[in-house]
């Protein structure tokens, strides 16, 4: 038997106890003729204490070990004269007896700290190392944590978990799908899925009622920062229902996440709001509501009286931003810059300062009189002491900016905090979006997403114009996760085909599949599906997926610690009846 | 709202209240006056009763409802006249007052009942109707219970589950990989995980202790029956473990899942027995050990007495098999073709019968005296009445051969009940075998598993002599799970490459972050992975895994639901840059 006890469970009633710890030197210290060694291992770190007195050989050999040495160590737990009372172990010590050294470790690349001094491509290229981190460690234990209490909530509520396989067809509907060739039908290819969604559905129409899986998922998209190229989903779904008994479901799951994980108790009832109001008031279809600061329509106030910017825009609307209304020439030049970023894409800003005496004074002042600018701080709802920031141009982008800069103004406001939560359901999502480079409609969810019942006959007139019976649940203004009421129809599914552009070989190819279940007695059904990693990161109080994922990749899809992806033998090209087509060949 | 219960949940309580049910028309009978539904969805079965002479209207449409329809029904719950005692349901029936019609179903293509008309392409097709059927639902709902008790488990002694990607690398060793071709890197290639096998063994590096995951592996095998290219596993591993240690813990997990899935209390020790002696005793390492009828060695006895095809065997030996002295020669015909089958491999069967009157007759008695037969009885541990099954030739061969023979017999003799469990350690394999064909050694189990410390001079003189810290867990004659402690010293694994034939830049390029990471700190460790569809289907009392497994793939790799693997479009090629090789092109 290698240990007694792990590093983490001594205290003072252990005193007097024989045992023997294994672990990780986390650091040593020599002060006089003794030597202090801080053993760790995942559950703690416990002090070893050799004597030069006592026993200068063991002694010197403590004084030998370097850091990320694993030893085992065998002695007598004593009470601490000098205690530590941060961690549960701080009040005894070990009086160590046996010293042996298991493993040696090389210096480590960085330092096995919560600060380290490794770069990301370090960490990562050694995230064995990284991994031992505290930091990394806990939000591998929240993880773990979140996705128990998933399952224990799901369970009670009769939920059964489905494994869906991971070798599926692919479809050209979504991103782009990974692919895998077999080699047993050359020329042919599996995919990887980008979500269970239409296998889930299966399940419903097999009568499987209730249905969750913690999935992993895939997508082949050009990585943008915090994508990961497979990423974990809690796939939900459910059979006899209606919207309102979705969000009710998970808002039930969500309350006893924030309880078990965080220690909230939400009792009130998460807001709800339309995708129309979520874009008018905080032009951004994920608002984060820990702050209100909503948008002000300005555009019938302020045009018409010469300024050629206002003028000429589709679109004027304005933030009020409470007690900022002395923000020096600097400031606003800061934020003026800001908008401009291409990110953000605004042509500039313009400003009306409420004093707290009184009076008004706005970049724009030459062309309005006081008393129209009097009228724009009653719009706003602004007060004395308020700074109002207006942004011009096209309706759509300059909403989106408008969210973008309200964004900014609740960080420097300190408007965000990470201990705060926020949740919202966003509904009545558009059915289609309108792809202007390839001329034809795309699902704005995906193509299994119901129709409001009431805007069906929508569908063949105005498609632009119907609503799905989608929802988000977005947190602080990151979407957790989405879903729907889906087509459990085969005439209205196919009628959705239709209006993305399918001909109806296409959609018997493709999905055939699924219009063939329908015609043997299919449920109404719906679901959601949550970014476990996202929801994880969030109770762990990061912006960052990376950190929350055992072994990620980075923003080229690599794995930088495998090497990988690595090019494959000539056998196994062959066998797939697979050539790589190499540049120069072209 | 759709639905006030489920149709499993109504009892003789319920009567008086008015009820809304969702389900399937599982079927209904016109009798007399009156039409009877019987309603299923996952939950159970309730009975909807219809009356001509009350609503003639209401029963007329319940008479035109086919099988599989979806309805919605509502009405009062009443006392049954008729009671079914079989279901928990039984004594209550819904006397129906509105009828909705949710979805129509065509005649489904195979009867929804336990004993289905459907053969396997066609269930396997129309999967999402097969699973309808009771039996496949209840192993769906076994799996997932068995899913939630292996994690219930595991949380409960300390191991954390950790998730490690599905999109890794290549590695040569072991079976075929599937790959996934790298669009951002064309040329290169992911792989999928055979087992996360490497990477549980970072995360001891890492300090994680005890790691689990129920984790898809993947494997691209020409299929033999009862293999699926993706399958599920219980993957383990712990830190500062020695074998016995792992044995203990996962017999706890053992003991723990007989208990609350199958309700067996096991309290004994599992049996542990030596790779060794489990050939030589029952002829192969998965021993079903639910009947004794172990073989006994004759060739000594039996050599010598001008009986070629004993006189030119390196190995004779026989299995006594209890009560069958008096088999008719047909029957011991049959169980000659048995042994002859090319998957059994013998050349023929001799016998020796003890009659219950103490006389004995064999297949060679020219060749021996009735005191040379005496000795052979005594020699097999026979009494009266007990029949000899003796087979020779080759000694590996002539041992699986005996294996196959006995369990043959133990079938016959009704000695393999499904609902007795017999689990058994089988340990101390060879580590490495010798690959005639390839004239190398490879990894029995696979090569990070460490040899026994006793053994590890033997790895540079006599690799085929050395033993492995390998353990499997053997539950009547399956293997469930198998594990080892592994390398953690550098050197020890390199010697490992080193008899495996890596070169060391071979090594280090396939190899090189783990034998990185093993300069870091390694502490021993080991593990363990169980099949999971496999145990599940034990559970099950069935020897296919196929109807565990939501969405198997048939014996050539398809999902002939979704119809794939299918052909990708010239697009997605172009961009993966890869070309397929047509036969004709060669």
């Amino acid at each position: 038997m290698y240990r007694t006890n792990t590093c983490g469970e001594l205290n003072i009633q252990s005193a007097g106890k024989e045992v023997t710890l294994c672990g990780w030197v986390q650091k040593s210290r020599n002060l006089g003729g003794m030597t202090f060694v801080d053993l760790r291992d995942r559950y703690g770190i416990t002090q070893l204490v050799f004597n030069m007195e006592v026993n200068s050989e063991l002694c010197g050999q403590a004084r030998k070990l370097g850091r990320e040495f694993v030893i085992q160590a065998k002695g007598k737990v004593r009470e601490r004269s000098n205690k530590n009372t941060k961690i549960p172990t701080g009040e005894i010590e070990i009086d160590v007896n046996e010293l042996n050294i298991i493993s040696r470790s090389e210096l480590p690349p960085f330092t096995i700290e919560d600060e380290t001094d490794g770069g990301d491509e370090l960490r990562m290229k050694y995230r064995y190392l990284d991994l031992r981190r505290n930091c990394i460690k806990n939000n591998m234990i929240l993880r773990h944590k979140v996705a128990r209490e998933v399952r224990q909530y799901m369970d009670s509520i009769g939920f059964i978990e489905v494994e869906t396989p991971v070798l599926i067809k692919s479809t050209p509907e979504g991103a782009r799908d990974f692919v895998v060739p077999s080699r047993m039908q050359p020329g042919t290819f599996y995919a990887l899925p980008q979500s269970p969604q239409t296998l889930k559905q299966l399940l419903m129409v097999a009568g499987y009622d209730r249905y969750y899986q913690i999935v992993k998922c895939f997508r082949d998209e050009d990585l943008r920062a915090d994508r990961q190229p497979e990423f974990t989903q809690i796939d939900c779904e459910m059979s006899f229902v209606e919207r309102n008994d979705v969000l009710d479901t998970f808002e039930g799951l969500a309350k006893y996440l924030f309880r078990k994980i965080k220690g909230i108790e939400i009792n009130e009832p998460f807001l709800r709001m339309s995708y129309q109001e979520a874009i008018e008031r905080y032009g951004s279809d994920k608002p984060d509501l820990r702050f209100d600061m909503r948008i002000n329509v300005l555009t019938e106030a302020v045009k018409g009286h010469g300024f050629s910017v206002f003028d000429s825009a589709e679109y004027i609307g304005g933030i009020c931003v409470p007690g900022c209304s002395e923000y020096s020439r600097k400031q606003l030049d800061e934020l003026t810059e800001f908008v401009k970023r291409p990110q953000v894409g605004a042509k500039g800003l313009l400003y009306l300062k409420y004093s707290p005496d009184g009076s008004i004074k706005s970049s724009v002042d030459k062309f309005y009189t006081a008393d129209d600018l009097k009228k724009w701080t009653a719009l706003s709802g602004m007060k004395p002491g308020d700074l109002l920031l207006i942004l011009a141009g096209d309706r759509s982008k300059t909403l989106t900016a408008l969210s973008e800069l309200r964004l900014e103004m609740g960080n420097r406001l300190n408007l965000r905090s990470k201990e705060r939560f926020v949740p919202l359901w966003v509904i009545d999502f558009p059915l289609f979006e309108w792809d202007e480079e390839i001329s034809r409609f795309y699902a704005m969810h995906h193509p299994f997403t119901s129709p409001k019942p009431e805007d069906i006959e929508l569908m063949k007139k105005d498609p632009g114009k119907v609503r799905a019976n989608a929802y988000d649940l977005v947190i602080n203004g990151t979407e957790i996760g989405g879903g729907s009421i889906r087509n459990h129809d085969a005439s209205v599914q196919k009628l959705m085909f239709k209006v993305l552009g399918f001909t109806e070989k296409e959609a018997e190819e493709q999905f055939g599949f699924l219009l063939n279940a329908f015609k043997y007695g299919a449920p109404p059904h719906g679901g959601i599906a949550f970014g476990f990693d996202r929801w994880v990161a969030m109770f762990g109080g990061q912006d960052s997926i990376r950190d929350f994922i055992a072994f990620p990749k980075n923003n080229s899809g690599r794995d930088v610690m495998l090497d990988t992806p690595s090019e494959i033998s000539e056998k196994q090209l062959e066998e797939l009846k697979i050539v790589i087509k190499r540049e120069k060949e072209g």
